[in-house]
């Protein structure tokens, strides 16, 4: 997987590669997708309206994959799975999207994934509503699961996504480097739902400690991972790439590891780059320009990279204790995939 | 208890009556208050302290009530509850808490229960976060109930309280006089979680379809009949008594029974009520006094007091097979208390 870590390889040639490494588990994939377009309660139109709106936005549908795959990867035998391992993949996404729909609304984004928000389509309102008929929907499948240590896993996600977001509000604009906080919410925002949709699956397949374990490893790592990606590509990337506009998180005042990095560095650049924040001069135009320039000059990418594939490395490593098959395959190369996007 | 419907008895003698009538269950109502002020999960101070404001405004807990309650008086022997009745207590009023968390947002109010609001008292952003906390909660301990059935019936409020919502939003400011949309709009904003909160004991209990069905129908017969005089009090209270401006309904153009009834009239007061409505004038101080005074000029308190009294009565009906017992009583009171707040 190596050969496509060459330079150049943009976000879609991520996502095709995605694409291949979910083919092991493509026929599960067709039926979380039905499940998505048909199975949420609703008889009214307009809310179907809704739902297809948020789930046409797409997305690559990362975290039902790696549900599907490690579910698959510790299966006795590698056999088929359940429908219990579907839902599973099913609430992992809807809790994602649902958290997705009211961060757009926290956040007042107008753009997702290159399309209208709910909140710009419509308004707010409906907004928190959709949010949170597909937390509801989320809910249900949980209770279906009948796991009580998948139910408690699955809160701890609930309570982590509430958890990382009000810190993240708290300290907006505040240029301390605390390199805790910042994987702390890294883990409450994204790494905790991966960890949970990665070790779930083998605790429906009554796996022991040290597989259950392995898998759990292997998702926080990849999550924090996949986030400081994110990260860096809210500096690097362009607004048609992100398919909202850049250096959005920094404008809010959200100090991600791009720019810590620099402020740690408590020279010159640092102390121009924390004026920028603390004046708010990097919510306009000319001072965000201003403030991305200093950290891409000044070290800031380059070390996010390496903090990036610190993590990679972190996530292969948990996998190595696995049996070897077509689903551990694709869960190592879904790592390397993470790191095309730096590209 | 009839005596207790004499004119002039006010919304805080209602609290103090409803408050005797949980006696019966006062030892389980503290577990369930400990509960929802030491184990929501989280270690952060600033969430507690955001979570004690939201329980501090209190609220009169009629939803944990009618769950104890309604589970006692079909106990085997009415005998004690177990922890799982706790927890059916507490996520009901979690989920109510939760909604009206998201409903002060989507109706942008300062006000509920005479205290500011969280989205007031901090922001929007917040507010929905807490609500998210909240509904979270409800999740973990529905979850951890284990019943399927008691997962659908909860689930499918946590869908009508979305439903409810969107089609409110959607019709507002509609003049057309539509009695079962109105009564749809009740059973999914308030019956639906009472009747769950009603049957759902019952079914823990291992009751037979008729006594699991005769407390769904006092449960969905009484919340409309809370709906409705919520509804009337909007109208006719004062904005001390609400704890929030009265009129305020109306004001959005939400038309509920006593707007209803004088609109179905078709008759000058009626058309003048329309036009009210339809220029926006009732969102404004004089509009909203003048259309105040010709709903109660015209029969519309009068007749919507007659509503609320059907479903009273229909709601009483449903506990006739019930065996005698305290906790019977009090549920049967619990009705007349509910009519007590339209004096």
């Amino acid at each position: 997987m190596t050969g496509t870590l060459s330079p150049g390889i943009s976000e879609s040639s991520a996502t095709l590669e995605l694409a291949s490494l979910l083919e092991p588990v493509s026929a599960e994939m067709k039926l979380v997708e039905e499940w998505l377009r048909s199975n949420l309660i609703d008889d009214s139109q307009f809310v179907a309206s809704l739902l297809s709106q948020v789930f046409k936005a797409g997305g690559k549908r990362i975290r039902p994959g790696l549900v599907l795959l490690s579910s698959r990867a510790t299966a006795p035998g590698f056999g088929e799975l359940t429908p219990r391992h579907i839902i599973l993949a099913v609430l992992t996404e809807l809790i994602h999207t649902a958290s997705l729909v009211h961060d757009d609304v926290i956040d007042k984004s107008s753009l997702r994934r290159g399309q209208e928000t709910v909140n710009r389509k419509w308004n707010d309102k409906l907004a928190v509503l959709v949010g949170d008929l597909l937390f509801a929907q989320a809910s249900i499948c949980l209770a279906r699961l009948m796991n009580p240590a998948i139910v408690g896993i699955y809160g701890q996600v609930l309570g982590d996504l509430c958890a990382g977001e009000i810190k993240q509000m708290n300290q907006q604009y505040v240029c301390a480097v605390d390199w805790d906080g910042y994987i702390y919410k890294s883990v409450c925002k994204t790494a905790s739902l991966f960890s949970a949709g990665c070790h779930s699956g083998p605790i429906l397949n009554g796996c022991g400690d040290e597989v259950v374990s392995a898998l759990k490893d292997y998702g926080t790592n990849l999550g924090i991972c996949f986030q400081v990606v994110d990260d860096l590509l809210d500096v690097t990337a362009t607004a048609s790439d992100l398919g909202k506009p850049a250096g959005g998180d920094l404008a809010q005042g959200l100090l991600t590891a791009p720019a810590l990095f620099v402020l740690q560095r408590e020279d010159e650049p640092a102390r121009r780059l924390a004026e920028l924040i603390k004046t708010r001069a990097v919510c306009r135009e000319d001072g965000i320009a201003e403030a991305l320039q200093l950290i891409k000059d000044n070290g800031g990418t380059d070390s996010t990279i390496a903090l990036a594939r610190k993590y990679a490395q972190q996530s292969r490593e948990a996998l190595r204790g696995l049996p070897a098959s077509t689903y551990r395959d694709s869960l190592e190369s879904i790592v390397d995939v993470m790191l095309i996007r730096t590209r």
